[in-house]
């Protein structure tokens, strides 16, 4: 898949999937799901800074792509979504810590999302060249581009 | 990638992650990250059943497949790293419903793993043929291995 067809497709099912299986979803499934998006990325993140980064001898090629292809699905599969009404603070079992802003800044929001998902396919790509220099420079853009989203969207 | 190939690279995984990179996890964070990736992946699970055999009329080929991708993004990363020791039974604030046999019955698990890799990267194929019939068949199938390890390695 190319990367403008990601794109295309992320903004698309952000929208859609609104639409067609939000109705009925319970604003707790919805912090619950996002959730767990974004904490099954941060191992594979995690994962890859290890290999890469912390521990360079560790490194392992198809490690490296399995975990950068989790992270570049989960972008791609229409987390927005999940930003249902009623999620905007913590309900029945679930905490968030997004930020109001994230429900009416929509411009600074496509901004974030769009920069995010560009990084999360780079380092897809980047992963299956195996080179280990181009695998950390994606991995550090993908890092910075999740570090932007929080920095605006995300309490402390 | 190839099913043959991602099977392999499954069980690779599983072994050279716990050697590499899960030294250092805590284990309230092994069992953190193995509910995240099952839990994301029930969403959707949930989308594509949704678009399928709940009201197919929603059917929609590119949520489907960005969905079944990232079914099979997550189910290729290489979870058994998670069940690390001390991820037995609930720890810190993260609870388990985990039995113990799946950390005893090397032999039940692999076929239970193996079954599910493979209908997961089947369903991601099915779903880029985009045929409602095909991908339902593959749901199926992919529900049913889930449903497989549920009933004998997890508590109700």
């Amino acid at each position: 898949m190319t990367l403008t067809r990601s794109l295309l497709l992320g903004t698309a099912l952000t929208i859609a999937t609104t639409a067609a299986a939000a109705a009925d979803m319970k604003p707790e499934d919805a912090i619950k799901y996002r959730k767990a998006g974004y904490s099954f990325m941060s191992w594979n993140m995690n994962k890859i800074k290890a290999m890469t980064v912390e521990n360079p001898d560790s490194f392992d090629a198809k490690q490296v792509a399995a975990a950068a292809n989790a992270i570049a699905a989960i972008a791609n599969s229409g987390m927005g979504a999940l930003y249902i009404p009623g999620t905007d603070a913590d309900v029945g079992n679930q905490t968030t810590r997004v930020k109001p802003e994230l429900f009416t800044d929509k411009e600074g929001v496509k901004e974030v999302a769009v920069k995010f998902n560009q990084a999360a396919n780079a380092l897809a790509k980047a992963a299956e060249s195996g080179d280990k220099v181009v695998i950390a420079q994606a991995f550090k853009e993908t890092g910075a581009s999740c570090k932007a989203c929080h920095d605006k969207y995300r309490k402390d």
